[in-house]
């Protein structure tokens, strides 16, 4: 089951020619995941070859125009598309009243459903989307507004049975093969009893992305982004401009290295750089001195997790 | 005096990787206006080098999605880099309901003055925007909403004034010379009067740009483009699907090529095309039976008026 992301947008709020708008899609056994959607997002999923109609949900992270006016083209294209399959959009209060203060989104002119899920200031965590295949959970971080961090977390799988080994303890029948690797054990015709354990593998671990941005460094990010397999941690500044970082709510690189040494994460993907960045290679630098395991974001780059 | 435009969008409402949302940069003496804003177009002028700052005035010709959702964006980036200068949004009615909708967009916001003009359901011709250089007239063309076009006038300045010719004649004094070329007579010393039209040339008329889409072929098209040095016309289908045009109030390529020539123009600029058409070369083959001096608007490409 192969899970990988691709950052869309990996600029801050001022647009630059080579960076765009926040965005992020997440791709899961074909289906699409979107964290965040500034201006010209639906242009990027073109670019990456990434049906639009093929997104399930949206997560986004904040109010701020940068990080949604995308919504409102993708979703009139939508609509132009005739898309019936249901979309969950996901965000801090207040998103609803404004997407439908908008010309033709509320419910009435789309030819979908659209199911909002607020989080209100103080809410500690929230499962936000919940599938048999994996769940997104919600944080609150810290920003000028109310900003919300987000967690793929994909279930956990059975083990592997080995059909060899359990034909070889005098396992024949389907069912007793279903049963074990539903982790229950088999009692076989002499009375001998087979035990999961003996046959089935140990359980698969489910992949995890966090995606925190904007924010400073805070507990709801830690959290969040505990033991990911990948973390996307905003960085808009370097250390040098630490006090703009405060001012303005958001991360330099080693504080994002720093919270994915404090969680435990095994990947670092750096981004929303501030326009006055040209060369992206200072945050690498400064974030390796504190986790190694660095990276910056590219846009359109496909990401494995 | 330079009068030149930049189409920056030429696709319709659906994305396609290859041609943008709605939007066209006009560029005069350095002040830049805008025609419609669809999503992305702040990122369109960003590659087309035109410095958003310049932008005095915009003229949104209907509140279709595709056609202004790049306004929230664009006028974010004005807030966020400090803008002083006044800027005039010129729409149909309900543009600033719209617009005051969205957090951060109310006057008390904003660090420059945004001053709205709109266009009622029923208003037959209106003069919108007015400097000493150049006039904007606004008439209603015919979509399935209230739709607007616009006419950019230059107004037509003085003829030029031969010096030699002047100075031949005895003129020598530089209040007389400005007496002249402002269309006055000029008694000389001995009692000779030298009449303007001996030395000034003829008036040189102003340049004149129609912007006009989306529409059905209309008496408000025509009249915005009647005589234009260059008229833009949305050309949305091909006249095989001429039926789809009516159903949708858009115009096939031959019905724009008609308005261009029942109004005189002298140019006609073909866009607004249909995703599905992959290659323009159909509008310009079907229009220029109609109209021989048609060309498809290039994104990008800079337009000498």
């Amino acid at each position: 089951m192969q899970t990988e992301i691709i950052p869309l947008g990996t600029g801050a709020a001022i647009p630059v020619s080579d960076r765009h708008l926040p965005a992020m899609a997440l791709i899961h056994d074909g289906h699409v995941l979107l964290f965040d959607c500034g201006e010209g997002t639906q242009f990027q999923l073109l670019r990456a070859g990434i049906k639009s109609l093929r997104i399930e949900a949206i997560f986004i992270t904040h109010l701020h125009g940068d990080h949604y006016f995308g919504l409102l083209g993708l979703i009139s294209t939508f609509t132009l598309l005739g898309r019936s399959t249901p979309l969950t959009l996901v965000g801090p209060a207040g998103i609803q009243t404004i997407m439908c203060a908008m010309p033709g989104f509320d419910q009435a002119h789309l030819p979908f459903e659209l199911t909002y899920k607020e989080l209100h200031e103080g809410f500690t965590r929230e499962v936000v989307v919940e599938t048999e295949a994996y769940t997104v959970e919600a944080r609150p971080i810290e920003h000028r507004i109310q900003a919300v961090g987000y967690r793929f977390q994909e279930r956990s799988r059975p083990g592997r049975l080995d059909p060899d080994r359990a034909r070889a303890l005098g396992v024949a029948d389907v069912k007793d093969f279903a049963r074990l690797k539903a982790g229950k054990p088999v009692k076989l015709g002499g009375g001998h009893v087979v035990r999961p354990e003996e046959v089935v593998g140990p359980e698969r671990r489910g992949v995890s992305f966090a995606y925190v941005t904007d924010t400073r460094p805070c507990a709801g990010g830690v959290e969040l982004a505990r033991g990911a397999d990948l973390l996307y941690h905003e960085a808009t500044f370097t250390s040098e401009l630490y006090e703009r970082a405060i001012e303005t709510g958001h991360s330099t690189a080693i504080e994002a290295a720093t919270v994915a040494r404090e969680a435990g994460a095994r990947r670092l993907l750096l981004g929303h750089f501030s326009a006055r960045y040209t060369d992206p290679s200072v945050f690498i630098e400064e974030a390796r001195t504190v986790f190694q395991n660095t990276e910056v974001a590219e846009e359109l780059k496909r990401y494995p997790i």
